[in-house]
């Protein structure tokens, strides 16, 4: 038997805040995950600004095009908020008000002792044979109705209220209704060091784009994210398709495939050093404290982190880190021998486990022909070895600095690696 | 004489990353907003798969409905980068490699002495007669061509890379080819320690969402931006109307009001350190970096910044900032007192002339009933005087960091405010 293809969705977002750019649309790349997890092919999103006509026809093709569609914004009480209107008209329904839904609203009012406006009762206005659907967390109601072949919701705009209503409301309304969808399993590999064009090249011969299990490749703060999703009848068939393809997969990548599922090479390195209760120190210069943002992110690192000390000033390195002023003399702030004696120093003052520094010329200015913008010292302080690297990192000043923090990582994940 | 109707524009994002809900579309938002102050309407967002068929079939639509279509995404070196292709698909033209493209993209990587896949080749297709658009951070070039009566343009879908190809190629191309548009007049005013409410609030009276000028609230990093939008029959009558609207909100929001355009509080800090030639020094806890990393993100702050020690440990705020043992036990890290000791601290012991500290709880643990979650102490040693701040910030660690990192900022800023 053959896997079923995954049924198609589309997202429907309207509201001016979005086309005039006020508001990044975080709600369709929400609902995309969801419907994905779901066993969904999300295929489209479009987003239109707060008129009619526009609105009516995108919603009329969209039920043409997928078996579910889920419009988010509109339900508010203003003019400007279009969806129950505009549904009613695309789909050739009248408009009628829910008892049952106005009373909610009322309630939700009286609730939290506020006045209710008389334009807040068009929010119980739907199109005739919607199921209405309760809003948790806040006044608009949302309504599911058919339409020819496809499930449209309407869901309010506001994220908190459209996720908690598409968790409550419409996903048990889709697995109801879809019985038959193929089951997906995901995973995704974590890559550094790699560009995405070599990742590419390795696994194409595992997955493609329109396979089973498809590989895409996203980049994320300029590493490279495998992901591999597999289909199947049933839960247990995708992850059987799945299970070989990601094994072949890290072994193909080897030591570049440092995580999975979105972890941040930060997120790796502080759990190793947990598992092994080593502590930490960092000096930075051109990275200027990244690193021990991105560190600190990571909730419970105190156990780990002792201190991270960013001299920005060549002083700042002589006096707490111990470089001495001949060397950035005779080397430079930007050498081998100094990312080496920030790290040696870092560890030796902090009383650390492990240290790690780095030194560079993140730019626009301050490059030379010898040493240009982009050059950057990575060295590592384990136990009583260092290693330095130099590396050259393309990009602006900001991206520079990002590559330049995750590479120093990674060079204390390698560090750690031979460690149990 | 009437203002014109602004030409229509749309954009369409292509991307398996984007409709699997991996990648929140940041990039539609941005263009909205540079294409609206341009004076385009932006009337339609698309976002598709790498998908062949359908992405043709978008690109014909849009550009029979919009004077303007704005690709992004869909221009690297893999087989799933579908743009050049669908473009001369869609628009019937050949593919057509560009000798110029191609040499860039090869100086691209020679510069940086690392080896070009072969597939890095492909990125010089371009369909024929459009014009190359240079890419000044990253190997994918661009590309625009007249499409019936829009212009059709494709930008990479890496942020920065979008960002400065629309700046320094579109933007001038779209001023030249649609003379005709509305002029447009743009200020936005950034804001600290206000919320969202208080600040439409206080500026409902100068302008609405669909007055002349137009106001509009966004939220970034936790901080709310005013942007007012003035239009005109010309640049100079934009300016007119918008200019007595930005001098009335900047006397409402007071202090409040830290920077324009886009800037960050850390931008106004480095720029006051620098007209008063005064050195900074930054001693952080719970931020973890994140204020050294704001500073170093903008160029030339190693003339101001010493250095940031980020004392994560209690040991650290001991050996690193000369902050008493004795008295960390008595107040706790997170304490009025241990706040001013560790920014006199780091004055003492970098010699800067002024010195912020911030330490906090930013959770998910570590709270208590007497110090909750989100308690931070900042405080600003200047020259002879230290002044400390409670905050009580609501959200998630991350949030909680972000707030913190920027009020900090914002204390600095109030204590220099003073000095000429």
């Amino acid at each position: 038997m053959a896997i079923s293809r995954a049924p198609a969705a589309e997202i429907l977002c309207s509201g001016d805040e979005l086309t005039l750019g006020r508001v990044v649309n975080s709600n369709a790349a929400w609902l995309s995950r969801r419907l994905s997890d779901l066993g969904f092919e999300v295929v489209r999103h479009t987003t239109l600004p707060d008129v009619m006509d526009p609105y009516i026809e995108e919603m009329r093709a969209a039920s043409r095009r997928a078996r579910v569609v889920i419009l988010s914004g509109g339900l508010g009480p203003t003019v400007d908020d279009l969806t129950r209107e505009a549904a009613a008209r695309a789909f050739g329904k009248k408009l009628v008000r829910s008892g049952e839904a106005l009373a909610e609203i009322r309630a939700f009012f009286a609730k939290r002792g506020r006045p209710m406006a008389p334009n807040n009762e068009r929010q119980a206005d739907f199109p005739k044979g919607s199921k209405v659907l309760r809003n948790p967390v806040g006044t608009a109601p949302g309504f599911a109705l058919r339409a020819g072949r496809a499930l449209v919701a309407a869901l309010p705009g506001v994220p908190p209220e459209l996720r908690a209503m598409f968790d409550r409301e419409v996903a048990p309304m889709l697995e109801k209704q879809f019985p038959g969808r193929p089951a997906v399993a995901t995973k995704e590999l974590e890559t550094i060091g790699l560009a995405e064009s070599e990742v590419d090249r390795r696994l194409s011969g595992i997955a493609t784009p329109d396979g089973n299990p498809r590989l895409s490749l996203m980049l994320r703060d300029g590493l490279v994210t495998a992901r591999l999703v597999a289909r199947g009848r049933t839960s247990a068939e995708a992850r059987r398709v799945l299970a070989p393809a990601v094994k072949k997969a890290r072994r193909i990548l080897g030591a570049a495939a440092f995580g999975e599922d979105g972890q941040d090479i930060s997120d790796v390195v502080v759990a190793m050093l947990q598992k092994r209760r080593l502590k930490l120190s960092v000096a930075e210069s051109c990275t200027g404290g990244l690193i021990g943002h991105l560190l600190t992110k990571i909730p419970g690192v105190s156990a780990v982190l002792l201190e991270d000390i960013v001299t920005y000033a060549n002083e700042a390195k002589v006096n707490r880190l111990g470089v001495t002023a001949a060397m950035i003399r005779r080397e430079g702030a930007v050498s081998a021998a100094v990312a080496a004696a920030m790290a040696e120093g870092s560890q030796r003052k902090s009383g650390a486990d492990v240290a790690v520094s780095v030194t560079g010329i993140a730019g626009p200015g301050g490059g030379t022909a010898l040493k240009p913008v982009g050059l950057v010292y990575c060295a590592v302080r384990f136990r009583n070895e260092t290693t330095v690297k130099e590396l050259r990192l393309p990009g602006d000043r900001v991206m520079i600095q990002s590559r330049a923090a995750r590479l120093a990582l990674d060079q204390v994940r390698s560090a750690l690696a031979g460690v149990p």
